[in-house]
């Protein structure tokens, strides 16, 4: 195991007999936590098949648990329980409780509202004084590796004089990072930006699965529904905020500046560089240093009103786009809605998803002393419409 | 205990010394489960703090617990179990997974947008095509009798040249119904009109507080978020469906007809008269008669799109409106966006809520043989912002 492997330690969960153990991945090991953690102060959380309890305990209980591993780990004690990575296969880390969505990319927002509202300014009136963002269905949240069935839905075109239903003809990818909360807190409290850093567990690559003709229907006045519900792929690694500290870049300048709930002193983008893959190919690099708002300041926005937080509570970015035509993270961008359809590799074109594609989005961030931390992949293939 | 108490039976949760027991309302007294369900065959789900597990077992076994207890309890063996009403604190029954709230009513959805959207079409086209309906947050559900703190955020009125912060200036209620759910469902998979039925555990009155004036800025284009999620409030008493067979009645008529996937013979409205009380005074009588969706569309859309479901889901009806001013089921109608301001009567008139006030909603509902079934009500008084 190398420093980087012993820096970084994702959280994951793992297939082991007929159940799901908790894991922490050691460069291409995964190291059973249920088994490993024994006897340890967080055994109990430890022998969990999820993160939830482990979540609960808090940021001092996760800080030892990784320095107990970073000293532990080189000693040897632990190599019993390393599983080969090729051996493993990768569940749900979280049940996740409420998934909030956000909108913090400046040039996504902007591309979105050109496409779909030319006639308005491209950015509505409140996106540079708030993280918009909106509840999601946290029970499709699905774990890196599984199948997408094409949803169906009600679709309806500007010429069209009814709406039909059938399979999506727009299936599309929002590329996004996750964050995973800890530390419950009750209803009618609130979490500063600067408290959020306590909250915030880590980090995982996520797809939001979108069906843009579905929610270009449904999504006026109350917002997206069915267009986004279907399915949500997260990453089966979890990288630890304590893992990322050298990814930390001051944010992009805010202007007009915020209202105070929402600065402090833990203010901060992130420098990972997302690659989005079609089928093998990389079509974008989505920039996530160009995103506009803080993580700690969606949490701040999220719980401002006195709304609570649970531990397995998931929110994400929204859709990463950088300023360039290819690191845009939707093909909703990167085709201009079906306009400007992509040529692949292999002579084929795109403007939506078809069945039978792949898509992987990964991503790299600076680790300490110039190395490079590989971030958990997020992968999907689409199945035809049931 | 009377033949219509027999009848009844809806479910909730007591404090029974330091833990909380499920329980089945029966008149005046509230049976423990936990005690009285011991060797049954739904012991272990009965003995469980929420009817997650219980709602796990299915339409079948909920039917089969309902005819256990409603031959039971008339012998006597049972009495021992029994307790005051009086003496028992109401808890949240569930563990809420997935929240949906729908916008079911033609008259509030019409209502909200001549007061929002003035210079357009009162419903937005696609109201009568598809059930309107988006993700709320579940961790906020509490159960009636809570405490609702004032919620701060950002609003801007079209005047003011940027948002300001404070304490919601138009903190708001929404009566509702609330239906319950059990029996998941794998995603990719579909639950018809006619399937509903058999995930449909109950119904609970709903108030689903609103500060319109956070709501308002933030709202566009990805629906109401703060505006919402600082709390929603659940009745204690869930009443099963199976008590509300006479309740059950014709929708409005449905013009256009919807898609294919949205009919089915299990199609119905429910006759329960709600009434909103502010003070201790009826303001409001909404219908919920007057529901254009049915429930069991509602739950079908849901899911057309492949969503799956959690035994612990809830989904809302949205607004209750008749179309009388006095059946208006929000503060937002009844005082036309607070230009119209009601008198109590106390002599004090009131917009919006004011720090202090109270609100139940309660209802009824024909129940067998001429009978009037009494729900659960939904109560809640509102603290100062902190």
């Amino acid at each position: 195991m190398t420093p980087l492997d012993l820096h970084h330690l994702p959280y994951g969960a793992i297939g082991v007999d007929e159940s799901v153990h908790l894991a922490v991945r050691v460069g291409d090991h995964a190291l059973d936590l249920a088994a490993a953690g024994a006897g340890t102060p967080w055994a109990d959380a430890l022998a969990m098949p999820t993160l939830n309890a482990l979540l609960d305990l808090g940021p001092q209980a996760w800080a030892e648990l990784r320095s107990w591993l970073q000293e532990t780990l080189p000693t040897g004690a632990l190599d019993q329980h390393l599983v080969p990575l090729a051996d493993v296969a990768l569940h749900l880390p979280l049940e996740v409780r409420d998934y909030v969505d956000f909108y913090a990319s400046e040039h996504h927002a902007s591309n979105v509202g050109a496409i779909f509202r030319p006639d308005g300014a491209a950015l509505t009136p409140n996106w540079k004084h708030l993280p918009i963002g909106y509840h999601g269905r946290s029970s499709t949240v699905v774990v890196s590796g599984t199948d997408v069935v094409r949803p169906c839905g009600q679709r309806k075109g500007p010429q069209d004089p009814a709406p039909v239903f059938g399979p999506s003809v727009k299936l599309d990818i929002e590329a996004e990072v996750g964050f995973v909360v800890g530390g419950s807190t009750p209803v009618g409290s609130r979490v500063t930006v600067d408290e959020a850093g306590d909250h915030i567990f880590g980090v995982a690559l996520f797809n939001d699965w979108s069906a843009r003709d579905i929610q270009a229907w449904e999504y006026v006045p109350l917002g997206p529904f069915l267009g986004k519900s279907f399915a949500s792929t997260l990453a089966g690694w979890i990288t630890p905020m304590a893992a990322l500290e050298a990814a930390k870049i001051p944010l992009p300048q805010q202007d007009p500046t915020p209202l105070p709930y929402l600065l402090g002193k833990d203010l901060y983008g992130l420098d990972l560089r997302l690659e989005v893959l079609l089928n093998g190919e990389v079509v974008s690099r989505p920039p996530y240093r160009t995103m506009y708002w803080s993580p700690t300041q969606m949490l701040a926005h999220l719980t401002v009103n006195g709304a609570s937080l649970s531990s397995g509570d998931l929110f994400a970015s929204g859709t990463t786009s950088g300023v360039a035509v290819d690191e845009r993270g939707s093909l909703l961008e990167l085709t201009w809605n079906g306009t400007e359809p992509l040529t692949l590799a292999d002579g084929s074109s795109r403007t939506f998803l078809e069945d039978g594609d792949s898509v992987t989005i990964r991503a790299t961030a600076p680790g300490p002393d110039g190395s490079v931390l590989t971030l958990g992949e997020v992968s999907g293939t689409i199945r035809p419409a049931v």
